[in-house]
């Protein structure tokens, strides 16, 4: 099959692109390195040194004797988007080429404002050149749990059925995104339930849980293929943080009382779950939506465990709760329906102390290239004051300081 | 109360600046001028000859003894809109300052990202700027009741109380838009009930039915106060277009069926929901939601409404039913909620014969000026061509002909 992955460069995209590739499929990655270009802003790097896109496809050639095409450039540029699908005439399309951090998003009104024009226009890009002559191929769009935010009922797979005042409807699932980047993602949900409707075209719309994990099959063949692994308080999500915490000696920062719960997976998981909505894809003007994670955990309960498996190695991790950068519910109901992916036959990687331990073992491998002071959340939901044109995120919030007042140790609370 | 109104220079953004005017409110108006500029563009105009602002603001002074200040400038420009806000510092603002057009934002891609781009930061910007120093600042947006969609349950008004599963919340109504002009409003509904939870401002989100009408206490006052009267098929609103279509002989131009059932207000109504919006302001924090129509009506129902106000003054207006340009549900059920305007004193104008009858007097008035080539739909919610840069709408889609071969009118069908 002819695959193009959008923002292949990436933490997740690069996995991917090696995972369909290994299987036959023709893969073609689109990238614009916005991804790199953040952490030179941010000071920040992958704890993992990845090569460029250039190397890493020189390597998987060596490595697996298989070509991965490629093509610099972003989805806003509507004619590079639009000439490089109609060239490559993918059959599908997996969309990662979006910024993905919340506390990003969260910096300023530039960063707001770049995260929703860069992912709104960007998508709607891809689907206007879906319509405009692509109306057969299929787009697996890499969305976030984090759309639903934490209602107090269950969370359906994209749709509910309501009943009300003695009528019936199958509708949207309600949407309380928690950041500005969250709100690009309902808006692009949105774009793609209409495109569907009145282009007909097909997408699968993820809703992805927090991923953790760096190994897949492909990531181990060679150091050069390595994905990246984000520590920092902007990039890093929890679990991989929290290891990078222990390992580090630095303690793992919970936010407020941690009782925040959310949908989590394995990274191979990630590459299990596309490649089933790739094979079984949507029908023509068929909106499907998978909620795409196999385990939920307490932000809280997940320290406990890294904790706990880090005493195994004889390594003493202790708990930090901050003040709450977020505006969120710390002591909330959560509990979200997942078993699309699992009907499709997904075999879930439960979080375990293999895995925990193999985080940490990386971690030990590289920890020289740690920056520790890219650990703490600088980035506060109630701050809103615009950064200057240009101006360094670190510079403009004083990267070092604020956050490490507000830290309060497990033994000291 | 310092009040300034964003898009003051639009339909209905001017008459609201007189009317707050004339109530000794203090009036700030922002506007780019987008909307006479899309008029260059699609070759339209007002059919009303509406002046330019600053003669407008010169003849209120003249009329009524009143200051309205003014600016001119895009809120996309942050610089330009934080200035004007931290120097006026307004107690209300009220946001039309958007594209207001589903056909306008269908027209190509570039239409479709011009119209999500141009709202949704816009109206990014305007919170921020209220987030940074504007805290006490009510924020009153028009959105639409085009946001959501036509659901087999009752609309209510921004929320809804679901019980599922033996659990219960009460969760931001499902959203289903049917233009990306309709989808960049849920978009601002959602950036804006977001930014009042987290900084704690205080919003109204005005979902608005479709608006007749042309003539205020204040706009009556002197011809050159008028507001604008659009009757084309991208700008027109039904009513408006049905009345000058029968007065111009012209058949009135129903799509398919002609059973899209929407919510319906007089202009008269705007200005009184505004202002009630206004003087009881939002708690802090609050994204307060009102249904802002007066009656429901299908479209079919309200064109045999303007056939027969028009057959007694001896006009002859034929209905023509359109194959559908757009993707809708032709034969709905729709029953929004609309109290809490009610609730606050409101006291519609219901349609009536008198106000078809002025509408009809309006258009004869000024029937020299009218550009029949614009009345037929052009923009098909089915095509997804991109238009190159620059290319007017008109040549791209051939503004004259292809609609009329749809033409059926009722006799024949």
């Amino acid at each position: 099959m002819r695959i193009m992955i959008l923002g292949g460069d990436g933490y997740l995209g690069w996995p991917t692109a090696m995972y369909f590739s290994t299987r036959g499929h023709d893969v073609h990655v689109v990238d614009n390195f916005a991804r790199r270009k953040a952490d030179e802003e941010l000071q920040a790097d992958s704890l993992t040194p990845i090569r460029s896109l250039d190397e890493r496809i020189h390597a998987w050639r060596e490595v697996s004797g298989k070509e991965i095409r490629s093509a610099v450039g972003t989805l806003t540029d509507y004619e590079f988007i639009s000439r490089e699908m109609n060239e490559f005439r993918p059959e599908t399309i997996i969309h990662y080429g979006e910024l993905r951090s919340a506390p990003y998003s969260m910096i300023d009104r530039e960063h707001a404002v770049y995260t929703q024009q860069n992912n709104i226009t960007g998508n709607l890009n891809v689907l206007w050149a879906m319509a405009d002559g692509l109306r057969e191929c299929h787009l697996v769009k890499l969305g976030t749990m984090g759309e639903y935010g934490t209602p107090n009922i269950d969370i359906e797979e994209g749709y509910i059925d309501i009943e009300h005042k003695g009528r019936k409807d199958r509708l949207p699932f309600p949407k309380q995104p928690g950041s500005f980047y969250h709100l690009s993602k309902v808006a692009d949900s949105n774009n793609i339930m209409f495109a569907c409707k009145i282009w007909g075209i097909r997408a699968t719309d993820l809703n992805q849980g927090v991923v953790y994990g760096v190994e897949t099959d492909e990531t181990k063949l060679d150091e050069r293929l390595c994905t990246r692994l984000d520590y920092d308080a902007i990039w890093g999500t929890a679990l991989n943080r929290f290891c990078i915490q222990a390992a580090l000696g630095e303690p793992m920062t919970v936010y407020g009382k941690g009782g925040q719960t959310r949908g989590f997976l394995d990274i191979r998981d990630t590459l299990a779950c596309v490649e089933l909505a790739t094979m079984n894809p949507a029908d023509r003007g068929e909106c499907r939506v998978f909620n795409q994670f196999t385990e939920q955990f307490s932000v809280l309960g997940l320290a406990e465990m890294v904790r706990d498996a880090a005493a195994k190695r004889d390594i003493k991790a202790t708990i930090a709760h901050l003040d709450n950068p977020r505006v969120e519910l710390e002591d909330h109901y959560f509990n979200a329906v997942h078993t699309k992916l699992l009907d499709l036959g997904l075999q879930p990687h439960f979080l375990s102390d293999t895995l925990v331990d193999s985080l940490l073992v990386t971690t030990e491998t590289y920890a020289t290239r740690a920056r520790r002071e890219t650990l703490l959340p600088d980035v506060n939901w109630r701050d809103a004051s615009d950064a200057k044109a240009g101006a360094p995120v670190a510079s403009k919030n004083g990267n070092q300081a604020p956050a490490a007042e507000m830290l309060v140790t497990e033994a000291e609370a």
